[in-house]
């Protein structure tokens, strides 16, 4: 191994009952997780007591998909679930020190809701406030805002670009020190210091100033998850950290080259974004123990759910009439997520898989990485990934909750800690300190250093 | 005085340093209360002890106005504070029993999104959400999202109207029980208890479900404020509170009445709704106490904002190049709130008041009620109210704060409880309970019961 230096990052990625599609069957999950605000607060305290960087949420605007026999047989495709800002919110209060990252679409919401309303996180936590950007591949969640057909890809993730846009010039509205709070002189603030976006654009045209002062992060970390062309381009430019999902070691090399060499186009430095993959851990004391859990979770999943699992991970495809244990057939081109189509399949085509074999592989992961054994092997393959620059870090995907980050932690933590890969204390007080992340100079700030 | 039984409501309505202008100047306030999220905490707390229904927060989706020099000098207007979903879920996690009712526009936003977070509150509170549900009046908020001009009054009622529909309905989208999470059989919820919605209207066609279960209350409490005609048809069809404003016993009771009497054309009782004006209470020891705090606060107007904030209220009319001690002149129609400009200019004529005098009036309160004077005064004044059917409860609007809501629980609320006006524990467990309102039944189980 090349002898890269410095620690890995570390995000907890809390699905309701865990990561696997069986686990709210499984003996040792809450099953109502999902509106158990209690549910969460363990989590998040356990997991900032154990010093990861953040917190991580997924979302979806809507139930993904309208198969009721599959939706009422799985605690997934978020059928009923806390929606994420209010969530974070509550758990910030609750917190100290974890950042605290949720998903918004920029297919469905306003841009200036976003900026503010992860501005206003910002403050409330004390700077550890992260905004997962998506465009939502699920065309079932656009028929909840007036959409009958789903934006098309490409044109979601123009529409992303200029979303994202109107937020960080929003973020900028007010410089550091705007609101000097002058009593005596009666200034509240000073007018030099309020900067109006004016935006116009081809999908947005927004005034500003945004009515949330600059935030103790200068701006929330930007966080993004697509991984095709669209999507690596997207983040090149925008996100601080990607939430990504590759198989492989060489996969995951050469998907890391590719984003940090994209950067430098937008004047920015390879530091200034964290490649941070899912992982989906599940660790024994011994290898036979993980195996076990494992085992006790692949045996819960209904066959009639992985099927359907399956289909929506290919796009939407109907699989059904289908033999379960024949090959994948050939797949049409669709309007869905390009990255976790491909990757899909690539997995299918490279292992020779039938349907079964499929849903029982990705069933767990849902097409993330997946690591099976004892705290060695698992710290040997992050560290892997990590020294030969595949991976800053990584979004731990616990498989069942809470025991899969419990162990994670337990386990896993003290064999990275012992080889000096995680930290033991935070190193800042923000999100963005702990990440590594330069504070974001103000775009009026750049313009009167250039002037 | 006749005998009404029974006890009034009170809400704490908090605004970052306090409701009167000149709050923020006062060596009593803390200048940044907007992002002191401690500060809320301590409000929302204090509030929590002394038994108050819930707090109350207002909001603006952007700063109100744009004469940058009258912005630059005052705390108001919305230029900036926190978002009030993400505050009302952080102070979630700190509180157990007191309401948190939060203003979203119906005019800005996704019904879709609105349902989601208030639900997914009220889960994360156990049963304390509310919604005030407002149309905005401001023309600048528009400009943050796409419009160049302010929608119409009218229009923005009709749309309010079937914003409220479309997330009722979308709140009923699970019956109670529907999430049975039978490991066992792998059964996560009962598809005859989830119903799409398929709403297709003027303003929103939106399929659903909801993705969040049916929340604790059945539904979060819809709060609405509008005092106009439309807003009170409006009201009379959806609202469970009425936020409003009358300075007059008189005009109380007749609102009351009006109000109440619009109920029955909806089959809802009278007890369905709560009307709840909104008061700005300066308590001394002694009349002499009072009066000196409040001279304390009327020092503090700078006239430049007293001037624009009668503009503000007279629905954006310039004043500027008016006498300040001559008489208010006749103003044209506006496009803004009616009800607000309405009593404003009520006020004004029915006291002969000048420009100086008019901003010296309602900067205090800003168009609201607004009694100084002992507990005993005090209490006279909301007893009368209440008694009279002028009121079911009052949303309190403490001048400054802390200091203002600490001395009305420390001084009035004793005298209020001496009478058997006011609690001493909470009856229930959720908002709904504790103002008496009668749990919804769904739209589909009111169905099935007529079938």
């Amino acid at each position: 191994m090349s002898q890269r230096k410095g620690q890995l990052h570390l995000g907890a990625f809390l699905y309701p009952t865990g990561h696997h599609i069986a686990a709210w069957r499984h003996p040792g999950s809450h099953a109502d997780a999902g509106r158990d605000f209690r549910h969460y607060v363990r989590l998040a305290q356990a997991a900032e007591a154990a010093r990861f960087d953040l917190v991580f949420l997924a979302d979806g605007s809507g139930t993904r998909g309208d198969n009721v026999d599959f939706l009422s047989r799985t605690a997934h495709s978020y059928v009923a679930q806390f929606e994420p800002l209010t969530l974070l919110s509550a758990l910030a209060a609750v917190t100290e020190r974890i950042g605290l990252v949720g998903t918004a679409s920029t297919t469905f919401n306003e841009p200036y809701h976003i900026a503010r309303k992860f501005a206003s996180l910002d403050h409330i936590s004390g700077g550890r406030a992260g905004w997962n950007l998506v465009t939502s591949s699920n065309a079932h969640e656009a028929k909840n805002f007036g959409f009958d057909e789903h934006l098309a890809h490409a044109r979601r993730y123009e529409r992303a670009v200029e979303f994202a846009e109107v937020v960080e010039g929003l973020w900028d509205s007010w410089d550091e020190g705007a609101f000097v709070r002058d009593k005596a002189a009666g200034r509240y603030f000073d007018p030099a210091k309020r900067h109006v976006l004016d935006h116009r654009g081809e999908f947005f045209n927004v005034r500003g100033p945004l009515n949330v002062e600059r935030s103790p992060q200068g701006r929330p970390v930007v966080v993004q998850a697509g991984s095709s062309e669209a999507g690596k381009a997207l983040a090149a430019r925008t996100a601080e950290v990607i939430f990504t999902a590759q198989q492989t070691l060489d996969d995951a090399v050469a998907f890391y080259a590719d984003v940090k060499g994209r950067l430098a186009q937008y004047g920015r430095d390879p530091d200034d974004l964290k490649i941070m993959p899912g992982v989906m851990p599940i660790v024994g004391a011994t290898e036979q123990e993980a195996q076990d859990k494992f085992a006790a979770l692949q045996a819960l999943i209904d066959p009639a759910v992985g099927l359907a699992l399956v289909s929506g991970l290919t796009g939407g495809f109907d699989l059904s009439g289908y033999p379960l244990d024949g090959p994948i057939p050939e797949l049409p081109e669709t309007n869905a997520s390009k990255s976790r189509q491909s990757l899909t399949l690539e997995l299918a085509r490279r292992e020779k898989l039938t349907i079964r074999d499929l849903y029982l592989r990705v069933a767990g992961a849902r097409g993330h990485w997946q690591l099976i054994g004892t705290p060695k092997h698992i710290a040997d393959a992050l560290e892997e990934r990590f020294v030969n620059y595949g991976a800053d870090g990584f979004n731990v995907m616990p498989a069942l909750l809470p025991d899969g980050l419990d162990d994670f932690i337990r386990l896993v933590l003290p064999e990275l800690r012992r080889r000096g890969l995680f930290r033991t204390e935070y190193e800042g007080a923000t999100l963005r300190e702990n990440l590594g992340l330069r504070r974001p100079v103000s775009r009026y700030q750049r313009e009167a250093t250039v002037a």
